[in-house]
């Protein structure tokens, strides 16, 4: 009792108080608190600091606690700022001294009356509609109760609950994007690259808009397959953390010549439209996803069709990762099984209280585990072996117990979604014709019969994993021959045990390790596997071209050997506004850095070249690209010489290498009659 | 007492007796021995199985030991014959059944008198003038009593005495070369290919033949700048392993024209000629090693005219590997630094009792180290680093206490032999200067003062762990941009253990884990180094160019970042006769399986590609190269289908690498002005 209590929210000292819950007054009143407000946000907005109020609240902290006398603190902090901040420049540095100034006048005690007032209730960590297991396991681990769970509550055979992410609504996003569909172009775009899923589209009958919420948005759905239905697009405020991605990829704009004024997603305080969003978006879901005879799921706009079966992790807001990981759950959820590196990808990806992966409708989504951080190449390997083992033994019996359907199942080319649902519906006819037979070998069938169905396999992680510490391993699996598929989501840098170099960091650019800039160029891991011949390889950029990531995906998945894709993922670790880090990957391919690229082994059987560069010849210098990023900036700050010469070397690498891969793209392999 | 004793020997059985030492005649005397005796090599050579008389002492061992009735023993041995062999053919199995039938007949008992009468001595297991730790450790452990060794003879701080392999003559050959003055073109060939060191050219004043012994052979020394000199080409008769290499690649016949008739050097029986070539051999090491300056290092014939600092080894005889080690030593083991993989390079490398690894008159030689299987290039890293460390400090030092001898010592340009010999003395200079001083930076560098010469540090393995088992590793060092030169003694297999598949075996080749053929195609390891643009990458096959192999042994060692020789191996393991091992190693590279080329970054520096492709186009077909092996006959004779189908691949497989590398030798590295 008697201790003090500050809130960042956006209501002045005056109006706070009935903005809290009942519960928290009670507490404030009880425990006689010293009650400080302060709108860190809008004070962070107006600074150019944006979300980042930590040095904000540091110095309310400081200010309220008394620990120091105030002018001692202050300078304190300032002192502290000069010495951390040195190297990203001066900018930098006062944007800080005036988040500490300004700290000062944005603070303001609250007189609140010593009774509950409140109309507002705290509301339970997850809604009544979710499932036992989440009202009993994972609402007390979002309260922070976890520790009070028995043990016989977990599960006790490793599997875990997935597709709890949505029961949690974290409500983190002061702005979130609202859609104005007459100016929508109807592209999938902003869909495909939020990290969050937490923009949606459909296209619907438009007589299920009967039971819609007034507020409900929806226009005529555009394109000949879609005459007569209707398009949503739609956020869920409640989940979207507003890292404004959607907004900047958006490309329709009011005055569409000149590209300005509104556009078809603008960002918006989220508190006053949480409510309607909210029961907007609990409509959404309940209309049925678009028929997928109606688009192609293999381009932007159709995948964007398709529920994500990956959907609102805790990855930071505007991660660079989580697109392709979403995008993969689209185009391959229903039957996937991933094998996850350690790294960012298994932390949001197998979290807890709460995990990302889900499933369609009819529970079919994405197997998901987590592997050591050196093996997963291996892991999912291994999971290629096992699948295929059983698909095998359940071809056998079926072979056996039900010679009549074997024809049928064995020759279907399982290679589109429409015929794997299609096999789909014959192992379930077969399960009832199983069911009630006794013999053993029926039995067994019943229990592996849905291996009968093809299954895609992925082994999934950071640039760490497969360019360093497991890159032994991943070439063992390139070398295997196998149908695994790999995904290297490459931060170039080891993102999450806090920025330390790897083999694909690129030279000049500073790390953990690298204060003084990487003197060597980066590791081409896409070269290196292009090497086996054999095996398929993408270098891709969503922020670059997302239809040539779509095709990539599509064309891994479909080559029957081991396929790669190397994705270039922003970060927080580049030290960049992630609001704008799918325009940071479009400048990383324009300068040659990373040029885009497919590398299809199929074509070598046709006596083609199976390299197929995917970006244009740089338009950009390396520097216009790298200076936009604080891994390169600090260099110049702390070195400028050497941040030249590094500078220099890493144009270089971009101009000869995209120069390289322009004469690859162009050699011949076509052997003639006479040498075959 | 009472037991049986055969003895394989070129001796009938009325002459054996006065063959054997006095010694082992007492025993068989007094332990009142039944005593037989055969002569399987000639047996062996004359049914074609050369040196592979296993089957003829097993079946002389089954008949004198009488476990089972001759007859029955005989079928027993017979139907393992063809149960065994079975896949290698017909032939085989018939040669094996020459083998037993020819045992029976060619078996005497030798009747011998109660008495001893030889005139032979038996020989100390080393020679007087052996050092002493090899008189009171190598010798006991030589004759078999190692065990009776106290602990305290042996070094306690884990370092081991080299150069003893010349202590332990071995007399294995049965035939060992001998020259033929008149023919030799004194082109070195033979002496480069010798896997054991065993046959040396030296060129020397004619005043030394004065105290030669009088079968001493020589013959004036060939070129303008040996005029005057006399040359000899000597063979060390009893560390040959007759292995008929050297003949086999001899260029130089009787019948020049139609290449007929005697050679240079040709096989002959060593027993009548050991004693003999013994002292001549003697002599021949008291001859001044050849002056430096009158040959080019860098050549086929001016490598031969070094001191071989690795000979001697207990490798298989015929061995593939060897040849490089050896010319590693010549070209840099007065300063090598090696850490050798675990595999057959590091068992006869670091073998006991002797060890083949040996030091100039001035007593430098190579330092070396067995690593562990996985980590070699990362072991030899570490020697890099340590190295260039003690030179820093060194330097450091130098510039303190002799600042005078800074300038010239630190401007050394230490990329040639002459160089660093001048180096070396002005360091013997420098360690003069400084004994007498008593202040202890001065002391200091006294102790590091040899690190002021460069050293030349080596990473060595098979592909075992090049390409698999310490790839990632090998890829690590690579990435690293240090000066560290990686050796892969490729024989596309695990020799060592037994002959398993690795990633580098190629396609439709059988080992251990692929019986039925390796299915995918061998791994490109040149191909994933040269992606690095910064490592310097060659492709070797002594038996194809040993001029290129010179060559790019000279380039990997001055590139002054990392290098990686990829060096082609014969192998016991892939079922061929070893004397033409290297003629196997030339139909790889003319069927465009193993094209031999060079990368030499600095070319890239200079705006020119850096890829030279060494040898032609394709001559020859795939099969002609592989059906000369049992790795691949063998498949033929289990399964022809599927041999055939891995053959057309393997085929595509050479013919577009050939194509591929070709293009890729051609393409432009020239940036042009506008795009540096």
């Amino acid at each position: 009792a008697g201790g003090t209590f500050l809130l960042n929210s956006p209501y002045p000292a005056d109006q706070v108080w009935d903005k809290i819950p009942r519960e928290v007054q009670k507490q404030i009143i009880d425990k006689k608190l010293t009650f400080y407000v302060i709108d860190a946000i809008a004070l962070g907005k107006k600074l150019g600091l944006g979300a980042r109020i930590n040095m904000i609240m540091q110095t309310a902290f400081f200010i309220i606690s008394k620990i120091l006398p105030e002018e001692e603190a202050i300078e304190a902090i300032k002192h502290a700022i000069t010495k951390t901040y040195g190297r990203k420049g001066e900018k930098v540095i006062n944007m800080n001294f005036a988040a500490v100034d300004g700290a000062r006048k944005a603070l303001f005690k609250v007189d609140y009356p010593q009774k509950v007032t409140s109309g507002i209730a705290m509301t339970s960590p997850v809604p009544a509609h979710a499932p036992e297991f989440v009202q009993k396991v994972t609402g007390p681990i979002i309260s922070g109760k976890g520790d009070d769970l028995p043990v016989s509550v977990f599960p006790d055979d490793g599997t875990y609950m997935t597709g709890t992410t949505q029961f949690e609504k974290r409500n983190i996003a002061v702005d979130i994007p609202v859609w104005e569909p007459e100016l929508c172009i109807q592209c999938g775009q902003c869909s495909i690259v939020c990290p969050h899923a937490a923009i949606l589209q459909k296209a619907y009958a438009p007589e299920l808009l009967a039971k819609a919420p007034k507020a409900f948005k929806s226009i005529d759905a555009t394109g000949p397959k879609f005459k007569g239905l209707k398009y949503t697009l739609q956020v869920a405020p409640e989940d979207c953390t507003g890292c404004t991605a959607c907004v900047n990829v958006c490309p329709s704009y009011e005055n569409k010549k000149e590209k300005t004024g509104r556009k078809a997603i603008n960002m918006q305080l989220q508190a006053p439209l949480r409510k309607t969003e909210a029961e907007n978006f609990a409509f959404f879901l309940t209309l049925p996803q678009t028929d997928p005879s109606l688009y192609d799921i293999g381009t932007v706009k159709g995948s964007q069709f398709v529920k994500p079966l990956f959907e609102f992790s805790g990855a930071c807001a505007g991660c660079g990762e989580t697109p392709y990981l979403k995008l993969m759950s689209q185009l391959f959820g229903d039957r996937a099984l991933i094998g996850n590196a350690t790294g960012c990808s298994s932390i949001y990806g197998g979290n807890l209280p709460t995990t990302p992966y889900t499933s369609r409708q009819d529970g079919r989504g994405p197997a998901w585990s987590n592997s050591l951080f050196e093996d997963c190449a291996e892991f999912a390997l291994g999971m290629r072996l096992t699948v295929d083992k059983l698909q095998e033994y359940a071809f056998e019996l079926l072979h056996k117990v039900c010679p009549e359907d074997y024809e049928a199942m064995r020759s279907a080319d399982q290679t589109t979604q429409a015929i794997l649902e299609e096999q789909r519906k014959r192992v379930a006819q077969l399960k009832t014709k199983l069911a009630p037979r006794r013999d053993p070998e029926a039995k067994r069938l019943l229990e592996v019969a849905d291996y009968l169905v093809n299954k895609s396999v992925w082994g999934i992680g950071g640039d760490g994993w497969a360019y360093d510490i497991g890159y032994g391993g991943l070439d063992h699996v390139l070398a295997s021959g196998k149908n695994v598929n790999l995904l290297v989501l490459d931060t170039e840098v080891y993102s999450n045990t806090g920025g330390q170099m790897s083999k694909s960091t690129p030279r000049g650019a500073t790390a953990l390790f690298a204060a003084a800039g990487k003197p060597l160029a980066k590791k081409d891991l896409a070269m290196l596997a292009m090497s086996y011949g054999n095996v398929y390889v993408a270098r891709i950029a969503i922020g670059a071209s997302q239809n040539q990531a779509v095709k990539a995906f599509m064309e891994a998945e479909a080559y029957p050997g081991p396929s790669i894709i190397v994705a270039y993922c922003h970060c927080i670790a580049h030290g960049i506004d992630m609001s704008h880090g799918f325009e940071e990957q479009e400048k990383a391919v324009k300068c040659g850095h990373w040029p885009l690229l497919r590398f299809n082994p199929k074509l070598i059987e046709e006596g083609k070249n199976p390299l197929s560069l995917d970006s244009k010849a740089p338009s950009i210098t390396y520097a216009e690209y790298a200076m936009g990023e604080n891994r390169w900036k600090s260099l110049k700050a702390i070195d400028p010489a050497r941040a030249e010469d590094l500078g220099r070397l890493a144009q270089k690498d971009a101009s000869l290498r995209y120069f390289v891969y322009e004469q690859l793209a162009k050699l011949s392999f076509d052997l003639g009659n006479d040498k075959k």
